[in-house]
């Protein structure tokens, strides 16, 4: 448990988010109390991570039954089609927005909820299911992990993937962490991870707070670094896994595995279940968010470039499974062919 | 010719420099009276890029001389053999640094050069020499490319490689300005080239003078345009080639390069003769420079990183010949196999 929390329900009708675009520099908590704000702020990155943003639209569909005007549960119903529709449209790549959409959408749909205070409780019950059980899936995620990390590893890391990017402990981060809480001698080298630099600002701030020795590098380095200085292995999370085994993850993913194939380091994908999408078949099919020019042209208040000039920022990429040594769920280690491991991994329960 | 100019000696007996920390933001010219000066203007990158900074250090030897206190001929050699030193210290990668001081050094040598005064003439001739050749010969690179440059071409670069990176004109973006100018339809992908967004800085700074088309990108991205939206080649300078061909550029190049081989890209490095070391046998003979960790942790006044993370910082890395397609030099395009025909080359004459 850390001394902060990503997403939280605040029985009074509230959720609160810790302000990761403020992080390391000032902790901030943000109060939302309508799915229309819980939208902006997922969609502003306020809160990022994939199993993150698939809590916080559980508890935007939980906070919209709470603070509800509606006075019948058909009414109720109307408005949290409305509210699901507006937390879809905030972001498009990572699935587990969708998933956690769609898993309190099926809690709605139950007709034994007759009332409005059923759907209340429901819903509330629900996404503290969702929540809780993120956080153990990602500790199985971590526990599954450790047979593959030596007992002293250099391990390259992408974006961020830990406590802020879950509701807790974290994927790919977190398999860094159970395999230092297991006294392996685990040293992370971070990509500082281009533009938003959750990697030298987030994931360097969890680790530093967790002791886990590390350095921050620049994206374009972990090639020179596993080269030079010898790479044990490359963890990542995932926004979304094709049935395919390709991986969208956070922009610069790519480059990272495909120089970590050509050095024959082993390239692990974190992922919870719940973020594999068996209903795209392929990575190229996955829809990747272009963001703001700002992202680029300005670290902070701080601009880079001249004025004016044109970006270009896709917020996530493809990688193809070649470059995957595996995807490792709460379920298992998943190996290539992915195709057919993964059919059989969702299939399996 | 641009409107501004990386370097420059005023007959008053200053080398005068475009402060590059400051671009775009600001265009500050400083003026250097000493070879201390300078040699802390090339370590502080107030001017930077190999053929910049082997001007640089001709300019400051010349300097020296002319506002020498020294009233003989043998005090003077003493005084310029200990402004080589000072000099060649500044940064250890860029092999035109210490090109430069050798070509200086034996112009000092010549025992005809028998008083102050003749060494004072002798030494700025032979260092206006070096500047006045840097420009002809980044053309003629941009000549030799043009052949490779389809006539509608989507080119990724790395860092910057333009007239400011050099005495005027360019190498990589050289190659790039030259195309343009003979009318081929080019677009640049600028890679912004953390930790210093040379990319994002300057070489946008340049193009966006020139009216070149082009979009920044983060460093991560590169593989991503290669995948989705088709890249033609790409093109980067270096500090350094050895003599098997192994090149010395800016971090973040060898990520670019296997990026390129694995998506089938041409990868080329425009390379100024004098950047080939053919004392230096393999790559990972070359000094790689450690670079402080504020170049990470800060951009611009504005701090990244939690307070006392650690950094690796390495300011270049080495890319194997397997990912070079060829070598782009004044005296022609050098193919593989580049032991052989570096050695070829340099002996043509």
């Amino acid at each position: 448990m850390n001394a902060f929390r990503s997403i939280e329900f605040l029985d009074e009708g509230i959720v609160r988010m810790l302000d990761q675009r403020k992080l390391p520099h000032e902790t901030i908590y943000n109060d939302y109390l309508t799915y229309e704000e819980v939208a902006q702020a997922i969609q502003d990155m306020v809160i990022r991570g994939a199993p993150a943003i698939g809590a916080a639209a559980a508890y935007g569909m939980a906070l919209t039954a709470h603070n509800t005007g509606c006075e019948t549960r058909d009414a109720l119903i109307s408005e949290l089609a409305t509210a699901s529709e507006a937390l879809a449209r905030s972001r498009p790549t990572a699935v587990n927005l969708f998933w956690a959409l769609d898993r309190m959408n099926k809690r709605i749909a139950d007709p034994s909820l007759g009332s409005v205070s059923a759907l209340q409780k429901a819903t509330l019950a629900e996404s503290h299911a969702i929540a809780k059980e993120d956080v153990a899936i990602n500790k199985a995620i971590g526990m599954n992990a450790l047979p593959l990390i030596p007992d002293k590893a250099t391990i390259i890391h992408h974006c961020n993937t830990g406590s802020l990017a879950t509701v807790d402990y974290g994927t790919a981060l977190g398999v860094i962490r159970t395999a230092h809480e297991d006294g392996k001698k685990v040293f992370a080298l971070l990509d500082e991870t281009r533009p938003r630099l959750q990697g030298g600002r987030l994931s360097a701030y969890e680790l530093k707070e967790q002791g886990i020795p590390f350095k921050v590098i620049v994206d374009g380095a972990s090639g020179h670094f596993m080269r030079t200085l010898g790479v044990d292995l490359c963890v990542v999370g995932t926004d979304r896994v094709a049935a395919n085994g390709d991986v969208a993850n956070k922009i610069g993913t790519y480059n990272l595995a495909v120089v970590a194939y050509e050095n024959g380091v082993p390239f692990y994908v974190a992922a919870p279940t719940t973020t594999i999408d068996m209903a795209t078949k392929h990575g190229d099919e996955i829809e990747i968010e272009e963001r703001p020019a700002s992202e680029i042209t300005h670290v902070r208040e701080c601009q880079i470039t001249p004025d004016g000039v044109e970006v270009g920022n896709p917020a996530f990429d493809v990688t193809p499974t070649k470059y995957i040594t595996a995807i490792i769920t709460e379920k298992g280690v998943v190996y290539p062919p992915f195709d057919e491991n993964l059919v059989a991994l969702m299939d399996a329960d």
